[in-house]
């Protein structure tokens, strides 16, 4: 069994893994360090978990951690990431870091939208970790970049598209809808049950959040040629759900049929994306708790503009769920070990 | 007191109708019809308006509500409500019609999205009831079409920048979301508790929703030149509360200043329109049972795209508090009389 | 105009007020207080506000406050409340004081479930502010002490069944539900929507809520005897609203039909108490936003034990709104001033 | 592996079948039967169910089920169940009854609260569903009657403390609180979204509900004295999920710790009944989406009684969980097999 460590256990995406390991076939959970809940269960941190996972969390320096784990997922906050990284590689560890620290390949970029990096150094070895795009990378990776939940929705909307140059590139517009637990599992008003519920609103509208460069990177290395696009978040009263609805002008006439086949051939024999029969649309509920991505395709045929559907769990293919998927390529098991279960509705 | 009358009281419109005019100074509910609920009284079918509204529900024909009423509510379906508007109209009586059978001027047009029209006689003469948009044609207008929920809010979101002939017309996309109610208090699966709630959806995507051709009247009007839009709906799990994201490229470069400033001429004085300062962000738990569209600008400067937020109270600015609205200004009462309460937060 | 001051606006209660005096029409809001939102509009603290209520935020002291202000809401936390409330009675002003601070008679009980008095000299004088059972004391009273949600929804759904001496006062068992914002408007985790949405909870198990002196000093006065009660308290994934199941084992053998009897003549000319025909059971959704309590008898012919079922909202009739109640009162306005709006639903 | 018919696969116990099965080690489900949805894939009528279900609902005659099926999970309501289930058994195979039929071991009884009963010969052999209870008549039965949701929360909640003669048999007073999903997926207004969210409201108050004569067959069973109880359900505006709150009076005093001593015996390898530790409280969301039951034990100093919180999902353990876990044990499968997966939360 491959000895596995959650570095910051105490968030909705070290919770999650914790629930995803508890029942993988090939890896098994040794260690879980949080700093605020140092010396107690997990399963008091996360009482859902009890009788499932039987570890204390504890507050461990790198050696600690590396001296019980051959694999370390990372869920810490970025800036926390990438001082810590570094250490576990240094060790002869593998790595899945869910944190923005080694997404962007370029630190100038990433230092515009964060602050300054201290570990440059891994940024070029750093794998990109969406197996539909770079599995191959992924398999022989030390480091793993965990996407971000909105970057996944929206890049595995369109890649087929934006591969097959049929995309105007000026043209992309994003318009997403999360889940709360995307905003982590901190107290702050701006979450509060109360706050939130039986409501809905944007935020950082205007090109302001931090996935745009990550968004932008992909869909241009997919295009092969620069991409800007416009992305607006927005707050759904849900635990867990991203969906991305994704407008795009066609760069020359395509039927749906045409279109739909690009995708197909894409996406038929990936385990975790669905590509919905033409006049079928996603819904979240329809993959909470699972590791699903579910693509719908339209074509609207008075302005010709293409409309791309995308949705998944924020917290499993959007975080922990693809954590564990990039895990089982590092580490070569089954790619859905682990990652089996049917999404949960109602 | 001007007595009013409902007819179709037992859906969420014609509930909200009831609970608007509860209080109101200047008119009186006097007649509420329905014909499931023949004989019961409204507070039984709407037990929230126990002890506030007095009124059996009857199913009663033209007449016996024309004896009774001096302005008449329709809030029943499209199809129906053009079959019993002519005979209120006849009867020297005034009508709010909620449904959509008079808001399209081209009857084509109509009978391309709905379905035949028995009464196109009277289209030339309904007035739009978008108070903001056409206030002085609504105070001498006997048949007013109240407009629907999606349209209220984007014709609201878009009218300053139409009229001053600053957006590129082929490049408008509205990301709509909506509450449930909007579905309306029919039984059926689709809007069941367990298929909503802790999810997210869109539905007729790709220009199949009939409010397409309603909002199109309306920016075409306004721009004074044809105007076709990618317009999704989205189903949130809340009961009330529409949230749309407009997309629109500019004609020419603007500030954001220049744009803001364009809206508060036009809605400095509105009673019910509250344009946010910059960087403020609407929520429809902010205007919920309010008669309020609150509506904020914000500018991408990284793809010089205008992003605009209009948020409103489905059933009341998108539907019942509307009509109302509308009723004060065909009787010369204050244009807020009966819609002055703040909305309810949390 | 009367001038009224809320201390401590910033909390869900403090916003409600505003809300409910916004539109009062004895009474007018001329001090907003918040140690925190120091020099903020109240409607950037509560955006739902803005052209409803246009006032600034400031951390005032007593002589400011008094100065400014015939009658005094005081909606800070309990401990605080006894500190500022003597100097807004020496300055000769009408004081509602919506924390725990003087509700309970006997200050050995209060020191026992909170913390030592610094002001219990007031306490014979504050007048326990549930008008329908202390009216005429509330009318002459300078120092109200406001109910807390969950007596209220309590008291009212037994004070005639006490007076009666119907009860067995050792049988009484008091099942509650409340929404969340009862936990008021604080950042904390076990109050994020993530941690409460789409789930359910005790909480206070077994004797621990201190509620519990509250209730049974109510309860007791009525019966004119001591009760001692089991009071669970249960946390709702709903904004507002208390439903309170009472179960209680009868005296002696009584119809429905005589119970229902000594309610009718207890309630039928109360404003805000809506007694439910036999049969029919309350709903939270049925008084939302509104300063209704809905209350329902119910008899077990199989187990002889009469269950009363009362709802309203928490932060109406349980908070703010009966803090309006009682200052009509109080001021000699129309008991029902300012509460006259209807339940909002859905 | 064993061959799995469901019979009425389209509500939602039925979907949870098929999710649970679906990645069953032993067991693989074969044939869905549905009326409504003859000829559709099961994945379309459950589209969460895509890629992990391949069937296609058919109405078909019991000889076309016992032909393709070893087992049958009958998920029809009562009265069609009791006309379908000899067949089955006729055929040699083996039954778990998800419906009420034969679950009351008094055909007076079920008819009193049910209706005339086609196969009363059958009570006598069918065993009731409770693993923790008949976990060896289970092993050998042919026909199951799974439990109700409600009872198997308060069976499970009691079952210690009857047996071993603690408790007053005249004090037991059960205030549940059950998800929507309980009242399936059948389209009714009182169900609807709007209806239910963001409220709370009982039902069937007084003695009403259809669960009481099998939570008292359960209860007194246990005890073996005839017991009597107060039960009243509360709609959740949730969609799984059952908490009951049981009231208590015990017979001579116990302490806190004597009573969790008994449960530990009773429950400490009973791999789906988590006992709480004292101090601990159950919450829904903590076992969502798993076979669980949570129990806390909570002793009111002040009254001398026992409040013990029952929590489990209710389409898992208080249905198709359940009803899989009595498969595993008809068939000699672990009794775990396909019921691993740790709640989902949030």
């Amino acid at each position: 069994m491959l000895r596995a460590a959650i570095v910051g256990a105490s968030g909705y995406t070290g919770g999650e893994l914790a629930r995803l390991l508890c029942n993988h076939p090939a890896a098994t959970l040794t260690v879980a360090t949080s700093r605020q809940y140092d010396g107690q269960p997990l399963s008091k941190v996360y009482p859902h978990l009890r009788d499932r996972v039987d570890l204390v969390c504890r507050d461990l320096g790198s050696t600690a951690i590396t001296d019980q784990a051959d694999l370390i997922f990372c869920a810490v906050p970025h800036k926390t990431a990438m001082d810590i990284v570094p250490s576990f590689l240094e060790a002869g560890k593998k790595v899945v870091d869910l944190s923005a620290d080694f997404r962007l390949k370029d630190v100038a970029v990433y230092e515009e939208w964060y602050q300054p990096h201290s570990a440059a150094a891994l940024i070029g070895e750093a794998v990109y970790g969406l197996p539909e795009v770079y599995r191959d990378e992924i398999r022989s990776a030390r480091l793993v970049a965990n996407p971000g939940c909105y970057p996944t929705s929206i890049t595995l909307g369109l890649a087929p598209l934006m591969k097959a140059d049929l995309v105007d590139p000026a043209s992309i517009i994003i318009d997403s809808k999360s889940g709360t637990s995307g905003a982590g599992r901190a107290a702050q008003l701006g979450t509060l049950f109360c706050e939130v519920t039986d409501g809905f609103r944007p935020y950082k509208v205007g090109g302001l959040h931090r996935h745009i460069p990550e968004i932008e990177q992909n869909l241009s290395a997919l295009a092969g040629t620069p991409v800007k696009v416009s992305f607006t978040p927005h707050l759904l009263p849900i635990s867990r759900g991203i969906l991305s609805t994704i407008y795009v002008n066609l760069n020359r006439r395509a039927s749906l049929n045409e279109i739909f086949g690009l995708y197909q051939k894409k996406y038929g024999e990936e385990p975790f994306v669905r590509l919905l029969d033409p006049g079928s649309l996603p819904a979240t509920q329809q993959v909470r708790g699972s590791n699903f991505c579910d693509i719908s395709l339209n074509l609207d045929e008075r302005t010709g503009r293409l409309i791309i559907v995308a949705a998944l769990d924020n917290i499993v293919k959007g975080a922990s769920g693809q954590a564990v998927q990039n895990m089982n390529l590092m580490c070569g098991f089954d790619e859905d070990a682990g990652l089996k279960q049917a999404p949960l509705f109602p």
